[in-house]
């Protein structure tokens, strides 16, 4: 489903983890309307948002939990959404019966599958979300969110996610927005890697690329790559974006979890270690397309 | 540049060649006013299709290029089109100083430079005029051309190709054409293979792929091949579309371009190995989309 932009009656939020996804997330909550409690590992970093922003600043995440309807997290992986969700100082032991747990990091089905159980023996609900988008997308509130969990505490937070996405859709059972995730980045791996082989042999053809792909842009190997990556690769310009880190981190995950499945993705492991050559050559912070530098 | 959909001058036009894209192409040709002289290797093909539409039929190439001012081939490979220009039956001994010939057949760029070179020293044109949109694209008319050649006799020739086409651009000298299409092959081959690797994986992983490819489809993992094959991949269904017997002829035009300009193809090579495979299926005839099948 994906919820009207139609007025969101306030809710009691708590944000955890305030990095360049999370930050711009809670800001959207905020300016939404919504009562926004914060934590974030390095405290000093809560606070700088909350003197730029407004909100509360929490000294754990239980604290921020306690008392909010909706907890939301956007931390690095696994084990950082598990150290703000369970333990002593854990989000779960804050949050009152029928609160909702929505984790937005990009981390494994296995792992939100576990969280959703963990959360089903307190009396909790717990979604896993990812976004897609990347720090342009969280920063204009144009996200789109892939969830896996109930339909209940789905509805109750689709209409709050509103703030900071564009579209926001159940995929079913809780670990399915994590597997919807890789799916997306699997593709983008083969995709981006044929863009920078095809834009390469243009080059070395001799081909003027900027003519050449506002002419096939329009046809059968048309992407959003393409029409949003083929100036900026043609010009070599990779100090943005989507970074190598980040998608080595994602194919990681897609490629831990064909082990369990069964799934092939031969081009999508390839690529995963021409990004390792990437990184080598110190473009871990370089847009995902900067995989034409190797072929150049 | 692209050509306005206004009235154009009738002309006197001869096509080589009326095949699934050939004889369609003609045939807009001739239902826009042109007079249309057709040769095909089997004449009872261009009887046929004489009998269907119009036009005249020729004996040979250099019959049909007689006193025509256009002569078009659509033809299967570099030497078919020597067949039809070159040699004492040729179209090139049938054409007037300033004849333009213009090949839409996808074929290699070095032949079309040794065409170019044959038809300059006879006072003769000639434009390398690879098309994409498939025989979809050529029964509607609505082609892209992407052309290689002089800009003289691309302007008197573009006119003319609005019958079949909805873009035509002069890319460069002769050969741009060719290595164009190149080009969109190999964005392509690794777009198609990572849309396959992640409707698989994705299958799986028990998720509804309908409903992912309809959220992530808006993102940075859409292409024309999620929109326009998504829903046929998970179907099942192939029968129809672009041939992987034509996709691998056109890898192996851009592998063998790559030994001479040094461009690396790691996966638009790996996918042409895949399509083998496809091939050895009996999927010959299957649509490119049907990588996926091997990873069912």
């Amino acid at each position: 489903m994906t919820v009207p932009a139609s007025e969101v009656a306030p809710r009691k939020v708590a944000f955890l983890g305030l990095g360049v996804m999370g930050g711009p997330m809670a800001r959207h909550l905020l300016q939404a309307g919504h009562h926004v409690t914060v934590f974030n590992r390095t405290e000093e970093k809560a606070r700088r948002w909350r003197d730029a922003y407004g909100g509360v600043v929490a000294a754990s995440p239980r604290q921020a939990a306690e008392g909010a309807d909706i907890v939301l997290a956007c931390v690095g992986d696994d084990k950082d959404v598990e150290s703000v969700a369970l333990g002593e100082s854990g989000a779960f032991c804050g949050m009152g019966k029928g609160a909702i747990f929505v984790d937005h990091t990009t981390a494994s089905a296995a792992g939100a599958r576990r969280l959703y159980e963990q959360a089903a023996g307190r009396g909790l609900h717990a979604i896993d979300a990812p976004v897609s988008g990347g720090q342009a997308g969280a920063e204009n509130g144009a996200l789109t969110v892939m969830c896996g969990g109930d339909e209940e505490p789905f509805e109750a937070f689709a209409p709050v996610a509103k703030a900071y996405s564009r579209a926001i859709t159940l995929l079913g059972p809780a670990g399915s927005g994590q597997l919807a995730k890789m799916v997306n980045q699997i593709c983008i791996a083969g995709l981006v890697q044929g863009l920078s082989e095809g834009i390469a042999f243009g080059e070395r053809a001799g081909l003027d690329m900027t003519k050449v792909l506002g002419v096939i842009g329009k046809g059968a190997a048309q992407s959003w790559q393409m029409d949003q990556r083929g100036a900026t690769m043609i010009e070599d310009h990779f100090d943005f974006g989507f970074a190598v880190d980040w998608m080595r981190k994602d194919l990681r995950l897609a490629i831990d979890e064909s082990r369990q499945n069964g799934a092939m993705l031969p081009v999508a492991a390839l690529v995963d270690q021409f990004y390792a050559e990437v990184q080598a050559r110190g473009g871990g912070r370089w847009d995902t397309s900067s995989l034409i530098r190797l072929l150049r």
